[in-house]
């Protein structure tokens, strides 16, 4: 089907916006009236532009209040539709009147519509009529067809808008009533459970489908089951995109509807963990810490200057390329990376050119939203690197990458989340708030059985912000691998003992003993018990966490977060004040 | 009074809170518990600590989830007591249980209310029992009140929330029911009018005194009416102030008290408009420009690097020490400069030091929370330029400065807002949205007779924006005076013809053709019409405005911004283009 998107999607000049649009690949646009209001080009020229960037202008919109009125304005009408012909614009969006002094009268908007239609028609144009979900008495979509079907003229038809129907929770079972050629249009968006003003809503946190909590692509079936064989047109109003990169943005989108359509796309491939994570580092201090805890440098690579570091089934690359120390790459274990890496491109994720010596491994890689490169590893890759023969340290019960957490821009989190779910196939976990001491901080973990990575976003940008990124490593006893490290000589996060003091005010079977000696932190759920720790940071961006997952668990100790964040705060203070 | 402020309300370690609320100049803090859970400090180290810095730590919050329980937890409590011991916090907040399984059940509430307050007077503390707007069975400030009543314990009464009850929309008359020594405490915050879940309402978007729409001085009217003589306790939690200064927050704060007491102020003298705005530069381009538009370079500084420039009652001062053009002072015409600045200090507005020469005037400055400086003048500072002789060109119909808009950082609306209310004294009007074509803007106007300041703040902050400043300059005949500016060579910002074509579309009786002509733009509204047009974005960061109000137009054009800002986007842009 084609593929549309509204230009208010998109942030910049309407130039900006169409060639965002069709970087993406999009079909066609909706072309929101500020949007040419606001432009120099005649509308003949965005027509031309539109053209050579492979784009057809399918909907003008929207044109509003103007049926059941006492005298409906069809000269502000025909006005548009000179515009829409020079444009080439076939459509125009006729939404429901918001005016307060419009008339609660069924057979005047149809008689109205009806009028405007005729005039529509001897253009060539058509109208759709939409129910905007706070129209003053038209508000749903089965009421706007009504008025459409009584109407009954051959060049007006209905809009239909995902957010519209499924914020008001209307029954789509109206929709069966509706014959596929009398949807003239499809506006697809999501948007995220909220209790509020659904005008609010609507303009400032809609997103793309898959992105927030509604049923969208249940709605799409039900739309497509009549017969409906125009754009599928994404609509979108969200306060982060408006600002964000339009040509970010415009993949983010075309991901969602490839997602949405359920395009055929590689199946994902089995995943078993992360093959290893790669941190950049500007100093010894990375190195000298994994020494502590016992890792290894099992060898350089043949031909790049990084080098493996390997602790049981944890695989750490240093690359001593960075300014500061940072994960740079994550890289899942693949049972076909081939076909993993197909799915990635398939979905628009940017692949990441390697330079390969002679003999290497031809490891395939991508670039997440915020850069972060993702692998994609059989295991043939360990080959690459020339064996020192070092061992791991023993008696250090440490096993394999739990986690890794990743900070990301503030305006990421929607953008992020749906690339880790479609290109890996991850699930999400509900996402929550953390109270950190410069700022709340959204978090949202995605897993799929041992590859587990959570998001961490500032709810509001702060460029003071320190963004710390951390990788988890998992353990069958917290506790002994915490007396280990310590004795090893590992510098770990101090945990207040007023954290103890209301652990054992909150858990009176809890023994916080032990616990509080050795500074590790605890949750519970009824599945099961967490217990974790962390080493201070080091380098800038980059700690390390230690988890015990005890009977089923499946959280990330996001209770936990704030004293941890706290504690790195005091830190960064106290080194500030050290260097002084 | 002694005034108060929660931990929660400010950014940082406890450390950093506490420093912060003590030099603005609280009396107390109720602690937050996870300000206290967070911190290494143990609790006879945190008395300590306020103690030095002069606060007493007022209340321990929040207790939850404790009373009409199966089994309420008395040792959770002790523990607690325990820790307000070693405090010295004489009060503890309980607040209505939010839990599913909470019986609904008044006399069981006050059963263990009356139990723990038992529990408590055996210390020498109390419990002060608050409704939260959310809570499973007790919601209301007046349930709340006959719970205490019913418990009747003498260590027991109730915590008022401004929030709490304001937002509920609940009648005030239960108030006068309440003797003033059973309310153990007073929160207050405000918030803005919003429509949606109370929760999200209360735990983001809660603001001090002053900045939201509740009616936050009509309440404590109200409690102090009770004989209560507690603390005046600000709690706010809100996802701007938790990430802002600590410190600048604080002084907001206190601030917002000042104004919500009614403390006894140096009343606002009587203000004649702007006496001047002060320009910085690093080159001749405003000066090219203010010489196309008609201004006289009258004088220069007696003594510091500093021109004035005039036109009609226009005063600019170019500052040649910037690093690029951005206007850095505004200067209002004062009856009575001294008292202007009496009332700025009075509401904590830092004073700014001025080297003056012998004979200069004495102007009186105090920084904007942006770091704008705010000149307080009488007439004697034209003294310290030596006239030129120049004089402004004839023929060009401008007369005074109607407004300046200031490009706020995106988390300064409400502290930047109070500051021009309370330090000035201007009145606000709605807050507007304007659609930019790289994020959404939220403007909103403040204004007393001629002083018209507008703030211009991203709804989301957004590193690229370029945040642009102006001049209005009022004309009476904007016509007369695009066609003198065009005539004299002013760039002027160019006006899309597509702008004009939705105008005719828009309003069929207005003759479009010179607005087209000159590239003015207009707008209408019931009580008059404006005509406005702009100049080229200059050095940076300022363009300037001319602008006619017909009739009572009180506006200032905000539907017409967005296609002033995509002009300047747009040229923003060409300028790149050209410079690469």
């Amino acid at each position: 089907m084609r593929r549309s998107i509204a230009t208010v999607c998109l942030s910049g000049t309407l130039e900006e916006k169409l060639e965002a649009a069709s970087a993406a690949g999009f079909d066609g646009i909706e072309l929101f009236e500020a949007d040419l209001v606001n432009a120099p080009l005649a509308p003949a020229e965005v027509r031309a532009l539109a053209g050579e960037l492979g784009l057809t202008i399918d909907l003008y919109q929207p044109f509003r209040d103007f049926e059941a009125v006492p005298e409906p304005d069809f000269r502000r009408a025909e006005a548009k539709f000179d515009l829409m012909e020079a444009l080439g614009a076939p459509t125009m969006l006729v939404c429901s009147n918001v005016r307060a002094d419009a008339i609660d009268d069924d057979a005047l908007a149809a008689e109205h519509l009806h009028a405007l239609a005729t005039r529509a028609h001897e253009r060539g144009l058509k109208i759709a009529y939409e129910a905007l979900a706070w129209g003053h008495h038209v508000s749903t979509y089965d009421h706007a067809w009504r008025i459409v079907e009584q109407a009954d003229h051959p060049a007006l038809g209905t809009c239909l808008d995902s957010f519209h129907i499924l914020s008001r929770g209307t029954s789509l079972d109206a929709l069966d009533r509706i014959p596929g050629e009398k949807i003239l249009f499809l506006q697809l968006a999501d948007a995220p459970h909220l209790t509020m003003d659904v005008l609010q809503w609507s303009r400032h946190y809609r997103c793309f489908p898959g992105q927030g909590a509604l049923d969208v692509a249940g709605l799409l079936r039900r739309v497509l089951a009549t017969g409906y064989d125009g754009p599928l047109s994404l609509e979108v109003f969200n306060d982060v995109f408006r600002q964000a990169d339009a040509r970010r943005t415009a993949i983010d989108a075309m991901r969602s509807l490839i997602v949405l359509e359920g395009t055929p796309l590689p199946p994902p491939a089995p995943l078993h963990g992360f093959a290893f994570v790669e941190i950049a580092v500007d100093s010894p201090e990375v190195e000298d810490l994994l020494r502590a805890m016992g890792f290894a440098h099992v060898g350089p690579h043949r031909s790049k200057p990084v080098q493996l570091w390997e602790h049981g089934d944890i695989r750490v690359v240093l690359n001593h390329g960075g300014d500061a120390a940072e994960v740079v790459a994550i890289a899942v274990q693949s049972e076909d990376p081939a076909a993993s890496a197909e799915r990635a491109h398939a979905l628009l994720a940017p692949p990441l050119e390697r330079r390969r010596g002679s003999g290497e491994a031809d490891l395939e890689a991508v670039a997440a939203p915020d850069g972060t490169a993702v692998f994609f590893c059989g295991t043939d890759w360990l080959g690459d690197f020339l064996p020192t023969g070092e061992a791991a340290a023993e008696g250090v019960p440490i096993e394999r990458i739990d986690h890794i957490t990743l900070a990301q821009p503030f305006d990421a989190f929607d953008e992020a989340g749906l690339f880790y779910r479609s290109v890996l196939d991850l699930r999400p976990s509900e996402a929550t708030e953390l109270a950190a001491p410069d700022g709340l901080v959204r978090s949202r973990a995605y897993a799929r059985g041992e590859v587990r990575v959570v998001l961490n976003v500032p709810a509001l940008a702060n460029q003071d912000r320190a963004e710390l990124q951390h990788v988890a490593f998992a353990t069958g006893d917290a506790l002994a691998a915490a007396r280990a490290l310590r004795a090893r000589g590992v510098p770990l996060l101090g945990v207040p003992d007023n954290y103890y003091d209301d652990l054992e005010a909150r858990l009176e079977d809890l023994d916080t003993a032990p616990l509080r000696e050795l500074g590790v932190l605890y949750d519970r759920t009824p599945e099961g018990e967490l217990l974790h720790f962390y080493t201070a940071p080091i380098g800038g961006r980059v700690f390390f966490e230690v988890l015990e997952r005890r009977g089923g668990y499946r959280g990330y100790g996001a209770l936990n977060s704030p004293v941890r964040m706290a504690a790195q705060r005091r830190g960064e203070r106290h080194a500030e004040g050290a260097g002084a």
